[in-house]
């Protein structure tokens, strides 16, 4: 699968502005850039690190007044898509350290707090079962509402008020597979389908030693998927993060397959 | 400075349950361990992980029943205590990977939401000067109450409530560097004249490409810190997490110094 | 039903504080009060206020250092007891001025966010038969565990963490009541069988042109119940507040029928 | 004073939904309205109810489709308006039981988690002093930034995020002042000069034994503002409340002072 990626961002800033963009996608197994390239206007002290968990890359700069970027990507998706149904859990307690971390509460996923919730509703699942019951519960229970939600929004909100965006339905399914012991983060994508076009949130679980690709939101499949980033939530996978104040202007994002 | 360390947990299980403990000293530059020792009841799968940002271990166990956990160690604390006043900002464009992952809200440190706090009411700060000025503001503003909060508080309660313990104190602090954009994180360390006696929790911020330690309640001073872990707040350096109901039974903590 | 109560509360004051005490039953149909008295240390400006809705009383005083309040009565409970899955639903268009007022969120239950829950985990449902499917619902779905909760806690929180006590199950059962367009209220009423013993918090529910009292955890009947007050939720229904720090020493509360 | 006021709403509904306006100018001392009327696309059960605290009017009606409303009026406001800060508290102990009603927390306004800011940083300020220098620090610390909350913002959001609209600022006024031991409420006004123009929510303060209009926003005098209801907050004032689902789709508010 090919997918031929556009993204571009707009904004003012006024006054000189440190800012992060992770908007590139990621060197890494299961997917080959053919072609890419960021392109801004004038910007000083651009400098890319990594992103979380050593993966993707997050690029540093300083703007001032009209901010503008581009990017432009052909990459090849060969991921294998496994049937994450069969797959079985891991003990808490045989979990590496790394995995370890994505077990945690987050910003916007307060974990702790759904223990209950889900030893009740969901009580004979385990492993990847459980995992695609919650995804499949999330995606029947919910509504995708574009402007439902904010940048405040946690997944304790869209629990309650059962309606949201991509960011939102990754949110509650990473909080309800944590709190199953089953280590969860989100990865933001360029991803065809979705409607409206947009950056895509989705859930990434750990099972069987490897990370897997889970769409709450049902419009993109892990086949279809270029990953940018990936982190506990959307505060550490945000596209453009600014310290200091940042006026939206534009955006867009198109993903074509072949 | 020699520390002379002893801390006991005691807890419930219902059930076999999955528990991580962190509570043994991290072995990292300035402070060395002349002996450590963890004894726990009967426990199945023990098995140690690094800690967060690659600092101290985490102890993964299954237990049941009745479970104790005695943990003795001596330490030398060797740190130097620069004057965290003197030192300088690093611009966030300029910061390394590792540091840019401690810019971001977590799950007790909202930050993005105390932006406009820090740049208005400390608005010629830089720096190590910023932070000796937030820690200052938060240890007169504050009142130290223990019971005022609970697992669940976040900075933002404390903010608007003006009242906890150390975690409180410090997610406080966390929340308001980052703000500012400073990379912050806690530290959870064993220290003396903690009152009432207690592991303690700390923020260690990132200025001239170190960590440093900072109390934000004023009760310990670096050089008698023994660091166990750091995180991006509570949720990542909890002493005892459990995947399951746990009932807590006592607690002590003991440290003292020649 | 002759109810025998007595409760007592003891706090400490460090200073002169002004305090709202809300312990003794209502005058009003369906309940007797055979005698009552409720008895204080020396206060100063002992007065008492109409309670909300014009139901009971608040006693307001000023107390400092030691307070102790003992209040007893014995009360002929009348009520009849409907049975209120067979009553009507009102359409909130047709509601009175009054009952209009506890259809909006309050500070424990922001109803405004439980629309959709309602709607569509619920949705053959109206009038008395909804209530009691929600009211069966938080009994079946949520546990009662004395401590899981706090003054902060809102019905958001425990429709998460799905935990609480009385108040909580109240709060939730009025939070969705409400947003289903039937208007809900707390009453604060003593009752046997409470366990572990305590003032009690129930919910009242307007239906055909009445309110009616339901139980979400199951313990008490309307036909034992002596009402106290009733509020929006705890907020208005607080036994004691008070403006200043107050201590809390000790409290208990008996009830015995015969 | 006269004030000439316009204000239209458009909404749509997917189904016939019962929906409570609150647009019209309550009859009350200090105004007299020379003419009003309010028209609106076909609805039906179109009924009037007296607002909270008796003062005003709320318009319930069932709507479905498109829902047009415009309110038109003519207003003399003779209302005095004394010096705030020259009036005396009144000792919570000697308050009258509506006034006591507004003392406590509401939706968003958790007046009980102030208690110490205010203690702590207004120390030696009471009555209409004290609510001046809160009025006062809101203003000068709060940014006035449109789109900067939303339906879901307390103030206790507001006091972290230093930024919000008319109804934001009177939230934390509310919180503040309650918190003091003074009541507070919100008004829903009409008023000139409110940029953008709007509706307008300003907060009413009881000393001596009477409410007085403040707008801790600082653009309306109490001299020029037509009252429309009173409430806890928000929650209790608002000009359309719907119980279903609402589309928005237009709004404006003109107010012209001859």
């Amino acid at each position: 699968m090919t997918l031929s990626i556009e993204a571009t961002l707009s904004y003012r800033f006024d006054a000189p502005t440190d800012l992060l963009l992770q908007v590139e996608v990621a060197r890494m197994s299961g997917q080959d850039i053919t072609s890419d390239a960021l392109f801004t206007t004038r910007v000083d002290g651009f400098r890319r690190v990594g992103g979380e968990a050593a993966l993707g890359k997050r690029a540093w700069m300083r703007a001032d007044g009209q901010f503008d970027a581009t990017y432009r990507a052909e990459v090849e998706v060969t991921r294998p898509v496994p049937d994450i149904g069969a797959l079985e859990a891991t003990a808490p307690r045989s979990l590496t350290a790394e995995a370890t971390s994505f077990l945690m509460p987050s910003r916007y996923c307060p974990s702790d707090e759904f223990q209950s919730f889900v030893a009740d509703d969901f009580p004979d699942l385990s492993g990847g079962a459980l995992v695609m019951a919650l995804r499949d519960w999330i995606e029947t229970t919910f509504s995708y509402v574009p402007g439902a939600s904010g940048s405040t929004t946690t997944a304790r909100d869209t629990f309650v008020q059962r309606q949201g965006v991509c960011r939102d339905y990754s949110h509650v399914l990473i909080a309800l597979t944590r709190a199953a012991g089953i280590p969860a983060r989100m990865a933001s994508v360029y991803a065809p389908r979705v409607d409206p076009p947009d950056f895509h949130a989705v859930t990434e679980v750990w099972l069987e030693d490897a990370w897997h690709l889970v769409d709450a939101t049902g419009m993109a499949c892990a086949s279809e998927m270029a990953v940018i980033g990936v982190g506990r939530d959307a505060a550490e996978v945000s596209f453009l993060s600014s310290f200091g104040w940042a006026e939206f202007v534009a955006q867009s994002v198109t993903v074509r397959t072949d």
